[in-house]
């Protein structure tokens, strides 16, 4: 039931697939390249094993320099979900399935470890490489831990939302200082009803380079990218324009809604971003 | 010739792995979980048809909101990539390997669309968030050009010290402002006397959390992985603790070698972390 390159390469970029295949193809290509965020889900439990599979998956993906710098809250109690749903901007999926994952960027272990038992002020915490090194462990992990809930035939959908109001979030989940909240994946079992298909994305050209940047060539990619984009949305019934949706996020402070004080927020946590 | 749970679980914790196995097994599990970073290769191609499938799996990751903020540099030059791997401690990997791809938080297309067609400025991007998304997207991708290069029997590093010297590397790479080269990944064939195993990770328990955050039960995992990973660094032949890694990389600002000015390299390249 491996779907092809072609059929992969088609949902994924529309008419701008393309053309040239690979000679091998994988389940994890296949996998990979089917990936939809799925919005509605049934109420049926994840079972604990699924939970550790997901889990060993999330911490089979690099670290850097293995200092395994996250740590991720399993949330199945569904007043908790209730509460970081409204938290989250109210986006009902959270209550709807059974599993939230809240993936933390952790510095809190490794000062633990600096300074209790190597005897040394962990100085070098107090960076802005620090908790990028967190921001990026947490997202290969959670990246992983998605695929392979999607393998399982599982539905996820990640929730940037949780930094609207990530003291608000840190204190539900009792997070001590320099443990901070990235994002949410929520993962359950697709609704039948759902009927969220592949979203195509810019054409490859406009996001790989060889050898240097260009950002002129772009233009013409983006724009080729709006009319494809606006035909997915014409058929899923939502309004239309990327472009204007960009501009909507990054045109005002108002696009980022809260997250206009995510600095504030870090360095309450504990993260100086020195 | 998918690997058996009991055996992924067993390499990637060693005593600790979990015995509630999972009622089913996936392709996209035994991946990850055989994941181990490559760091000897062989100096054979990577095709472009290649390349462009990875690209298409990291395009497939999700991206918060459709933004897409990241770009990736494909560099096969050896004289580019001999220079990049001078700025990046060294690493003789990067000259082996014949692929160096270089993933970048990508503010600029954005932006230009913003300002350009969609007649706002883009004050948004200012801000910590804004670079959080690009962190985090181009994390994403990255992960899974990294699984779906291994699923077809390559091999991949993260190479972390791209942010030694992260301006040099700007200037090399033709990057520009509002584009910040936040690592690179190395993709080649793995060289076959290269005997690299699995690295266990933390036990489950140190990094998995139910309902809300704990501290304190973490010291015995710490313990006990530190026992652990002493077997397997003898096996390796290399120096000893997993603790003593983490007090040398955040007990003194000398441990972040030079990554101490990335916050300021990242403002000279227009991310001002509002």
């Amino acid at each position: 039931m491996t779907v092809s390159p072609e059929t992969s390469y088609r949902l994924r970029y529309g008419s701008e697939a393309p053309f040239d295949l690979p000679a091998r193809w994988t389940e994890v290509l296949a996998n990979q390249l089917a990936h939809r965020s799925v919005r509605s889900y049934r109420s049926d439990p994840v079972s604990d094993e699924t939970l550790t599979a997901l889990v060993a998956a999330a911490q089979s993906a690099p670290t850097s320099g293995n200092l395994q710098l996250w740590s991720v809250v399993a949330v199945r109690d569904e007043g908790r979900r209730t509460r970081l749903a409204q938290l989250a901007g109210d986006q009902q999926f959270i209550v709807q399935a059974p599993l939230l994952l809240v993936w933390l960027a952790d510095l809190a272990r490794a000062r633990h470890v600096t300074e209790e038992i190597g005897l040394a002020t962990a100085e070098g915490a107090d960076f802005v490489e620090s908790a990028l090194l967190g921001f990026v462990d947490v997202a290969l992990a959670a990246q992983n831990a998605s695929l392979a809930a999607e393998s399982l035939g599982l539905g996820t959908v990640f929730v940037g939302a949780i930094r609207n109001r990530p003291l608000e979030v840190a204190a539900e989940l009792d997070l001590p200082p320099n443990v901070f909240p990235v994002f949410g994946l929520v993962v359950g079992h697709p609704n039948r009803l759902d009927e969220t298909t592949v979203k195509p994305r810019l054409p490859q050209q406009a996001v790989l380079h060889h050898e240097h940047y260009e950002l002129e060539p772009q233009a013409v990619h983006v724009d080729t990218y709006e009319e494809l984009l606006n035909s997915y949305y014409s058929a899923a019934g939502l309004p239309q324009s990327w472009v204007q949706r960009v501009a909507t996020r990054f045109g005002s402070i108002a696009g980022l809604n809260g997250r206009e004080h995510l600095r504030e927020a870090l360095r309450i946590r504990g993260f100086q971003l020195r």
